[in-house]
């Protein structure tokens, strides 16, 4: 099947004026649509141009402002407290880890729990941004309910994801950024559009076993956590799902997890999301960190792999693998249904469709 | 098969007596009995008594000293650089997480990497230290290789775990304690104890295909990440490792988790592991932390299961089910052989031998 391509830089402008024809400042959608980009760029098509009309229609419908600026509700040198005041998630991502950032320059660690913020893309990016400045980064939000709790019956937690990202010499770095489900449920659509089984301990149908087949595993949205079963130990991803919950909903004050509603174009009231940005400074530690992270990421990717063909991949390698193929190539492919649905929306909102690239 | 009991007194009086008897202090000595008591007490037996035998052998090896003080070697008002001089787990457990303890209630943060350490038991165990404070308690050390990095043949990780425990109203708890590998190899000797196979995804074999036999699993040392095959997302539990890698060995300077010798009898040198110890103040951020935390407990535990006879737990709940159980039973059961064992141990050392419990 050929997919249609886009250049980047067409995919930036679309996102941008996308954005500010919904109503949200120009910086502002410059920002998320960095954010939106990233994901796309590292082959995480499910967080990029694929959410865009969801952020539209929240800034549309009210539940997100676009014009918002977070305001800092209590603070020490080490810690601050932040309402997100229902901003985009770029807007409040920025805000967090910049004053993450500042205050691990300060002290040597900055952390900062937000509440009422919305959906802010990969947490990978977020970390990342801190990781740019020489120092670790890690970043943490919660999400719907859509994990099943080891040995429950129906789903209580979101996929909750872990980000942290640390450098290493010569602009190296590990990156680890994951949701604490199994699988997200953009790797179950994946399935259902290939036609093929999803691996057992994916997730449960409504019956409360392990089902194979991906379209009822996605109506049914109960998702294992990341170790599938508990003779698998699936209770450490409800553990790290529930540590997630603890930096997030637990600092801040936002929605539990369990109340979160799920990300939809009938959004009635705004999620209030709980999220959390953190920076350490490793110059307060002990000397020569950046190479010995690159000591362990060159013992990792030479070890014998398996399968000749499938070399070991450092944490992040994938992503940076993916983002030196799209800045080669220039491009970014998407599914043509996408491209359709996102001709449609930018007629209703008065914005110049997607180009196609023509060789 | 019935199992002697030990008396919980006597068991710790039996592990005092000879920490001191092979050198420590017995302030150093009674903490470290309470470090691997708790172990017992709460159910994990591999971290308990079954491991007093190395590290007594630590001591008289010379590999661990049972005098050495901490010391700081660099600090900021929220971190710590120190160095463990290869004191006992408890000694430089104690000091690192007291650290941590009083910089969270002094600027809301306190993050304390520590090299030159020796083992330190259970991690929970000293995010427990901090949860009792009111404070969010993590944990992490690095440990010797035997963990494969998913797509390798051979080990380059440790089971580097993570600890965090939060506390609740009513001195309830969210506690988190996990290796980051499927299974400890500590279930893998219970699967040979017991004659049973270990599930798919616990362990590869010599030839870096999946083993079901505990006794090839143990032998060849090469556990799989939590998540288990890549296609069940194993490369999230390798990067968990790596995350706790560079909050470890990268920010302290110690050893490498691929380079830490393996933890025998025949230690040569000091293992110089890395570890990390972190407390934050929920009192900095939003009022009512400790009720957020009870409602999600109370919201996972009050579920519905998918088999009635297995109620939803939440994180911690098993561990603290096992303390209840013995404090009323007041006694901790062991398997014959290991009674045997330390018998000799005991006669080599000069020391009473555990008394058995006769009702």
């Amino acid at each position: 099947m050929i997919m249609p391509e886009v250049e980047v830089k067409e995919a930036e402008r679309f996102m941008v004026e996308s954005l500010v024809a919904a109503g949200a400042p120009l910086t502002e959608a410059k920002a998320h649509a960095d954010l939106l980009l990233h994901a796309d760029t590292v082959g995480h098509f499910s967080h990029g141009l694929n959410r865009l009309e969801l952020y539209i229609n929240d800034i549309q419908s009210g539940v997100c402002n676009g014009n918002a600026k977070p305001v800092i509700l209590k603070e020490t040198v080490a810690t601050a407290w932040v309402d997100g005041c229902e901003g985009l998630g770029a807007t409040v991502g920025n805000f967090c880890m910049n004053l993450a950032i500042e205050k691990a320059r300060e002290c040597g660690v900055g952390w900062v729990a937000v509440k009422r913020c919305n959906h802010y893309g990969m947490a990978g990016y977020w970390a990342l941004k801190a990781e740019k400045e020489g120092l670790i980064g890690m970043s943490f939000t919660n999400s719907a309910a859509i994990m099943v709790p080891t040995r429950a019956k129906k789903s209580a937690n979101g996929t909750n994801p872990i980000a942290m990202a640390a450098p290493a010499t010569g602009g190296d770095s590990i990156v680890v950024d994951m949701a604490t489900t199994t699988a997200a449920m953009g790797k179950v659509e994946v399935q259902i559009c290939k036609g093929e089984p999803i691996p057992e301990g994916w997730a449960l149908g409504p019956n409360g076993k392990t089902t194979t087949d991906p379209q009822v595993a996605f109506d049914t949205g109960r998702l294992l956590p990341l170790g599938g079963f508990e003779k698998t130990s699936g209770y450490k991803g409800f553990g790290l799902s529930a540590m997630v919950e603890v930096f997030c909903s637990g600092l801040s004050g936002s929605r539990a997890t369990h109340n979160v509603p799920l990300w939809t174009y009938n959004q009635t009231e705004a999620p209030n999301l709980g999220q959390c940005f953190v920076a350490i400074d490793p110059g307060c530690f002990a000397p020569g960190f950046e190479e010995r992270i690159a000591d362990c990421l060159q013992h990792w990717r030479n070890m014998e792999p398996v399968d000749p063909s499938l070399p070991v991949l450092a944490p992040g390698d994938k992503e940076k693998n993916n983002a030196k193929a799209t800045t080669a190539r220039g491009t970014i492919t998407y599914p043509q249904a996408q491209l359709d649905s996102y001709k449609r929306m930018a007629e209703s909102i008065g914005v110049r469709p997607l180009e196609v690239y023509v060789q």
